[in-house]
This record gives C-alpha cells, sequence and structure tokens, in this order.
C-alpha cells in the first residue's frame, strides 16, 4: 500500500547523551535532539496484517496535527522540532477513523464493516501504571504515527481493544462520510476532555469557562465546555481566523489577548464576581496560569 | 396585606413524645404527628417591615410544592401529611421570585427595583454545619413557608443573603413576567442539582443518564441532564402527562415503569452497556436504589 | 500437586431458568440455584504450568473467607448458599500471597523468588469496563478460587498481571513468614480500601468514622480508618469476639448493636454533632443505610 | 491593655495608584507599595469589649508568622516587605488560642472557660463568595493581626463564630497549657490541610508524598501526610535545623535540595515508580512545581 513516510537520521546532538534504552530500542526520548535532516513523501509500505487480536482498517479519515508538523519542520540544523518519543521512519497520522476491513481469529467485538475511531496511544495494560489507572503513563508506551505506522495510508492493523464504535455518531448526523470525518476528531479532543473532566475535575453546568488559545485543543474545550453546559464562555486568541472558529464551536465572546487585559475582561463579563474555569491551550501556561 | 394562611390545631397524638425543643419552640419536628385540623384561608396578615438588612419583596411568581399540597391533606385522623419541620400558622409558599420594594439600612447588595429568586432555607451562618459549608444542615434552621411567613402573599421581608439577582435570566428570555416565572423554579431544581453535581458527584458531558419519577424534581433533573451534555436520557414516570412533560424538558426515551423492565430497557438502549447516572426522583429508593 | 477441590452437581432448582452463556460457559451466574450437593475434600488436581506471560507460585499463606464457606454450607434442600458467579469442581482459596517459582518466558516485572500477593479478579484488560477504567465489571471476568483454581493447594499459575509485589511489607516487618501473612489479607482489606477511598470518596483525617460490623470487611474498614487519621472511630457489632478484635485493630469505641441505639451513641460521642463517614460492612444495608 | 503594636505612615509609592476602595477603608491593598518607616513596640491599647455576639478572650498562646516578619522588615526605601492587605496601626498576631473570659449577651456556643482557637479570616458570610463556600475570597474580609486588632495582647474580641473550641485537644494531651500551645498552630496548620485535602484532592492513604520546603507550612503538610496515612514522606528543605524538624514530625527522608536532584531521588525511593502527592511549601512553585 502507500504511506506518508517520515524518515530521519539517528545523528544525536554532540550535547546529548542517548540512554541505553534509546540505543537499546531505536526510540527517542527527545525525537529533536536525535532525529536529523527529515525527509516526508508518500511511498511504497508493506500492507498491515492483522494478528490474532487485531483488525485490519481501511482508514477513512485522518487529522494532521501539530506534531505531525513538528515531525516535519526543523531548527537551524535541520533537526526536527517534535520533543517527544518518535522511532522513524514510520507512517504518520494519528487522528483517524476507519472501516473494519478484516478480523483476527480472536477478535470478538468487532466485525467487518464497523466503523471506530481508534486511541492514539498504545497502552500494555500490564505495567504498573496502567494497572493504576493511568494507561497514557504506560511504561511499555507505542504511539501510532510516532513510533508505529499511523494513518496517512490506506491500512491499519490494531489490537481491537483500542477501537471505539461511531455507530451512534453515524446514526446521528445521517451520514457515514461525516461520521467518519467527526470521529477523526477524536483524539484531540480527548486531551481536552481529559483535562477539564478527568484530572482536573470540579466542572459544573453554569460554569464561566475562560478558554486561553483556540488551536484545535483550545477549540474541542470551548465545544466541550458548550456540551456540558458552560453559561458563559469566552476565549482569547491571537489569529483571527481562530477567532471565527472559536465563536462557531460555541464561545460567547473572544478576544485578541494583544489588544484586551483578559483579567479585566473576566471580570466585566462577571460583573465582578470572576470565572470558575479556566483552560490554558495556548502552550505557555508559564504566563498564562499566574493570571488565571 | 393578603396572604394564603395555613393553621391547624397543637395537638400531638397519643403515641408522640413531644420533645422539650419542640415545646420551646413552637416548631414540630415530625408535622404530621402533631398539627391537626389543618385550615388554608386567604386573610389579612401584617404587613412585613424590613429590619436592617433584609429587602422587602414584591412577590411576583410562587410554585406549588408537593409539600404545600401535603399540608393540607390529612390522614384518616386529619393530621396533616406533611412529616418535617413545622409551625402553624404561617403563610405557605417557598417556590418563588420577587421585585424588590424596600430595602434595610445595612442592605448592600441589593437595591429597589432588583429582580431576585430567593432560598427556602433561612441557614444561620453561625452553628457548626453552617460553617462547615452544610447550611442545609444548619441547626437553627428556618424554612420559608414551612416555620416564617410565605410567598403565597404581596410581600415578604427576607435577609439579602438570601436573594440571588435574576438579571441574567431577565436578559436572555427578553422579559421580566418569564423570568420571574423562571426564576420561581430555582428552589426544585436546586434539589436536583445539588444532588447531581454536589453530592453525588461524577457527572460527565455524554453520560447515559437515567431518571426515574418525573415529578417536578424529576424534571428538573432531566432538564439539567440536557443541559450538562447527557447524551442519552431515559426517563420512567407512572403519569402520561408527566411522560409529555419530560419528553419536553429534554428526555430521549420515556417509558411507563409499570409496563417495561427498566433494567432491560436500559441495557438495550445502551447495547448493553448500562447506563452511567442514575436519579431517584420517585420517592421509592427501597424499591429504585436496588435496582440501579 | 494436592489441592483443596469444591465439587457440586449442575442441577438446576424447578424454577431457575439457565441462561444460554451459562449453558455455553459452564459457569453459574446464581450459583445457590444451581449447584446441588457439595462436596469438599483434598485430593490430586494436575500440577498448573505457567503459560508464556504467567508465574508459577508456591503458595505461603491463604485466608479462608466467607463465600468459601457459601460454597459449602448449603440450604434445605442441599444446594450451596453463595449466589454468585462459580464453575465447580475447583480448587478454593483467593486470599493468598506465594512465592514465584517459575516464570513464563515472556514475564519481565517478575523473577523466581519474588514474593507476591494476587488480585482475585481476573480482568481481560480489553472490554469496554476494563478500559474504562472498572476492571471489577470486566464482562470476561474470571475469579480465582471461584471458577478457576485458587491457591487452597501446593501451586498456582497466573498471569504477572495480577501480582503485587509485598517486599516493601517484608522490609517493613522484618520477617518474610509474618509479610506472607499480612499480604494475604490485601483481598479483603481492598473490598473496604475501595469503598472508603475510591467510590465513596471524601474521606478526610480527623474525620468520626463508624463501622457497622465488624466481620473480615469491617475490620479492614476499621484498620483503615485508623491508618488514614480517622479522629474518632466507633464499631458496632454484635459477636463478643468480634468486638474485641475491633478494638485491637483501631477502633476507640465498640458496642453490641443489640444493647444501644446507635444513633443516639453516635450523636453522644460527637458532642451533637454528627459522624462525618460511615461504612456499612454488616450486610444488611436496608436496615443499616437510612439509620445512616 | 498593653499589645505589641505595628505602625507604619500612609506613603504610596510614587509609582503606586492608590485605588478608591483603599482611600476609603484606609486598607492597604498592595502593603508594601503604601507602608512606609514601621515601627513596632508593646503600648497600651483600648481594652476590647465584646459586642452581642461576641466574646472577649485572654490570649493563652500566638505563632509569629512570617507575614509578622515582613510588616517589620523592610526594603531599601524603608516600606515594609508584606505585599499584601494591611491597615496600621494595630496589634500584630493571627495563630493563637484563647479562654473565655466573657461572653456577649447574644452568644450561645460558648461560656466563660472555654478553650478555643480562632479563625484568621473574618468572613462575612453574607457576601457572593461567601455564599458560594469560599470564605477565604470574602469581599469583606478583615484579617486578624492585619487589619483588625489581633493576639499580641492581653485580650481580643471575637465573633463566636470564628471560635472553635479545643477541648477535646486538651482531654487528649492532659494538660490546658499544652492544647493552648498546639491549638495556637492550628491557623497554619489549616493553609497546609486546605490545599492537601480540600483544594487539591485526591490524597490516600498508602501514598508517597514529597513536601518541598520545610518551614511552617510544609512541616505542617509532612505532620498531616503522616496523619492521614502517608507510606512515605520525602521532604527537601535548605536549613539544616528545619531538616531535623522535618524528620521529628514525620519526615522518613529528608534533603538539602542543593545537594541531590529531587527528581533522582524520588524515583529512587519509589523504585522507580514516581511519587503520588507534592506539596510546594518552598515558596518557589515556578521552579517546584515543573519538576514535579
Amino acid at each position: 500500500m502507500k504511506g506518508m513516510v517520515l524518515d530521519a537520521k539517528w545523528e544525536p546532538k554532540a550535547d546529548y547523551t542517548v540512554s541505553d534504552w534509546e540505543k537499546k530500542t531505536g526510540k527517542a526520548i527527545t525525537g529533536n535532539a536525535i532525529w536529523h535532516n527529515p525527509t516526508l513523501e508518500v511511498k511504497e509500505w508493506p500492507d498491515p496484517k492483522p494478528g490474532p487480536k487485531e483488525v485490519l482498517l481501511e482508514i477513512q479519515a485522518c487529522g494532521v496535527c501539530g506534531s505531525d508538523m513538528h515531525f516535519y519542520e526543523t531548527d537551524d540544523d535541520n533537526y526536527i522540532l517534535y520533543p517527544g518519543l518518535t522511532k522513524f521512519p514510520t507512517i504518520l497520522g494519528h487522528e483517524f477513523s476507519g472501516k473494519v476491513a478484516e478480523v483476527g481469529k480472536e477478535v470478538t467485538l468487532l466485525q467487518p464493516g464497523d466503523m471506530v475511531t481508534v486511541e492514539e496511544m498504545i497502552w500494555c495494560g500490564r505495567c504498573i501504571p496502567c494497572r493504576n489507572g493511568y494507561p497514557n503513563h504506560c511504561t511499555n508506551l507505542e504511539e501510532i504515527g510516532f513510533t508505529i505506522p499511523g494513518a496517512f495510508a490506506n491500512y491499519i492493523a490494531v489490537d481491537e481493544k483500542f477501537c471505539w464504535k461511531i455507530d451512534a455518531i453515524a446514526e446521528r448526523v445521517g451520514s457515514e462520510e461525516k461520521a467518519f470525518e467527526l470521529a477523526a476528531l477524536t483524539e484531540p479532543t480527548c486531551v481536552a476532555y481529559n483535562a477539564m473532566f478527568e484530572r482536573a475535575g470540579g466542572f459544573r453546568p453554569g460554569h464561566f469557562v475562560n478558554v486561553v488559545g483556540a488551536g484545535p485543543i483550545g477549540l474541542a474545550a470551548i465545544a466541550l465546555a458548550k456540551a456540558g453546559g458552560a453559561s458563559i464562555i469566552a476565549a482569547f486568541e491571537v489569529s483571527p481566523q481562530r477567532r471565527e472558529l472559536a465563536k462557531a464551536v460555541g464561545a460567547d465572546f473572544v478576544y485578541d489577548p494583544m489588544e484586551v487585559s483578559a483579567g479585566e475582561v473576566l471580570m466585566e463579563l462577571s460583573k465582578g464576581e470572576g470565572f470558575d474555569f479556566h483552560v490554558e491551550a495556548a502552550g505557555v501556561p508559564h504566563l498564562v496560569i499566574p493570571e488565571m
């Protein structure tokens, strides 16, 4: 099949100490200290074959993440920008949906034709963090499109335990195509969902919600706050296009943080009571959190 | 002024031991063991005058609670049905809104013309439960329309600390009259809100929510679940009229619990996954909770 | 090897409908409606051999659970008393600890000689409840000593993911033997821990804690409340011996609920403020919870 | 009576804009921008007389807070160091205990001879933050020893609602004097308690707890973690004396953060699993939190 493949050279920077684990696994913990001269091209890749517990998915939709950009973009020395866990070459793409084309012989929950979206984090379910309920801290973590082949391709094979059926979305929107597109947004949306409802906790219907930054995660936060019954949603974003999107997905008030004082605006909107819930999605917590 | 006054005779049932506290305060802890031969009529009542920290409200809307019915309805021996804290005679009515007509001289947050709704529980803010954050367990509790004069009248005087401005509702619905009516629903709605979001905790947008009983509290629970982003709301209610109301305020599926097995229905609706959040609003927890 | 084997006849009661799932799996969902004429004896059982991800444990200590009693005790028609998931014949025993004797070739976290205790619930980690963080609701659940061979035997083979190392306990108590005994209490203690700290939530150091019932779970609750900084622990228990144990593990006050009014006692102990946290461990929630 | 009085000149720095509220109330929001040339001396102060809801306390013990130091210490221009809400002259001292000497005529919960400790924050109980359960965000806040007379004196008069009886402490330690000293530690201890158990949430018996900074708040955090059942407590502190105190109140391991890498130490202590709960009590969150 064809896949969009990112390749780069394993050439650790002079001041970076490659760990034994990195040497053994070929995975870089700090990608931008190791991967040099990246190339990105559509090329032939072996057809994936599902193992006994895996399903083969025909990819239907796949989003482009900021991480995808940072694999290809480079610093002055032509090292990739992405600072995290990576192993190349691999096919990129980790925000996706697909249709089950084939099932392994031990698969029990899915069958050909099923529509699914897939977790990006391939957690083992056996290490201590996994057992403790923190699969995203898995000590054996692989990441689709980062360390193992992703979804900018015709097909992907994944363990069925990472698949979530999206039939209910299709029923609701009345279109398979639309459902596949929406489902491809699950991964970035979950970043905001997990932060807002699981880890931060305390969200209440009726809250005044402040979202700083309206990139993909911030936009998801706005839509989730709306879905969760926020009374007022204010968003701060420097890009005019993103400010328009923020409004479209549910922000009641949108500002350019370069032109207003966020603190004053929020106190005014809340008639002096202050906002109940704040989301930092601008990637500059050292600036945003103290003001919150 | 005029008020709708409930009066009854203090005639403890033979098998009920009146406590010293009840004797001293004239308040019945177990109303239906003491209050005999209730009468309900509109009559003259002294005009309330606001104390230094109180506001005088011109009543605009007041709901009729099941408790109000149980003050007047009686058992075979003509004792009232309501089993709780009561002191008669008093004006009934505790789900209400009003307009500030006059303010005491130490009032700082309200002014004449302000639109408000009012808490029903008159908590002292000084006893240990109040200080611990449980004003509804106040050891000095008075209840508007139960132990002190209520809102089926022209006016009421209340400490400003129990008043909540409803200007934002009026702005949103564009009508003072409509805002006063909606605001009168605050008290029963808060019964469900407190149970669902404060005490039970764990509600999440996307949840499948089951509400058993679609009286005022159950209907509020349905509307709140909808506002809070429930994905599916199922309701069980024996009254056909209330089933219609349940649909109108947001239930996706409504059933007569006499005609279906709730457990089976919920498993079917959730394709075998079960429901995430259950609300008992039928007043029969001993039947409902085990099934949940 | 030798094992203590419970066997019984699959003879469903006349009024019990055996489900297709029960027929297919040979597992009874409602044990006491199916299993007839139980026998319990020590006999030969095939030596377990660890699979690739399994370890072979030499059993060191194993507790006797109330469930173990209810497998053998019978009603008037000689059906077992235990009402839950069961498949016989099997070796009983599910509260245990052991020493790793052998490891499968894919085992990575354990090695021969390691001291461990083991979860009783064998969760798949792949079904929807497991993925949602509720492994105890696993749809593919097996239970050691209930549906698969348990620990009243010389050896057991279990997936390493269910094993938890107890070296820290041994270090603290300074004795392997004592550590194995303590570790065998992990399973019943976790019943109380999960209820108190995970599902109920809200426990605070300094709380006044009421534990009703001082069987193994109630005793664990008392010890956990003590460990967690309870200020006062009151326990109610009908058995004099268990009342002694309750004191020994940390209860400050212990009563026979047949001789005192729990409500009055708690109000007195708390000088009228009431208790903060209540544990129902008597197995009679319909009596205990309303009084709480 | 005598009191230790802090006085200073209201001389706002050139670049500080005094707000209307500051002018009207005489309270500085940013103390170190206004109060100049502080003096501290024991002098005569009018005897306090309890109002109707107040009690007169004879002070028994009072701690010295870092804030007390910062009222007297100055910058190069001789402005006080303390940056918060202040109104001078006033008597300092806000971590204290006392014995009720006299009660106002509406006091119901206390009587002469009662032993109490007192909240430092004098919250109104009427503003929106107070009603919402956040008295420490009270919009009418006064602070004992900051804006109103404190406890470095013979007597203080306070509303009974801020008093908490300490009889139980006296019973436990068997000495009134010791109880008064312990009770004077309530205020700083609550800073840690509120942070750890109320706001952060998620503390569990058995946790591995890391406390950074072992000043009064950090020491309280260590003691509270110990009381709450922490399994291992590690503390990092630059002062050798405070490291000794950290051990004395319950820390299992204590380090000088200048000499070790906290991250490495914690990973080693936890055999690679990491610590569960972290407390920043060093006053340098911008350094400590990222490492956590």
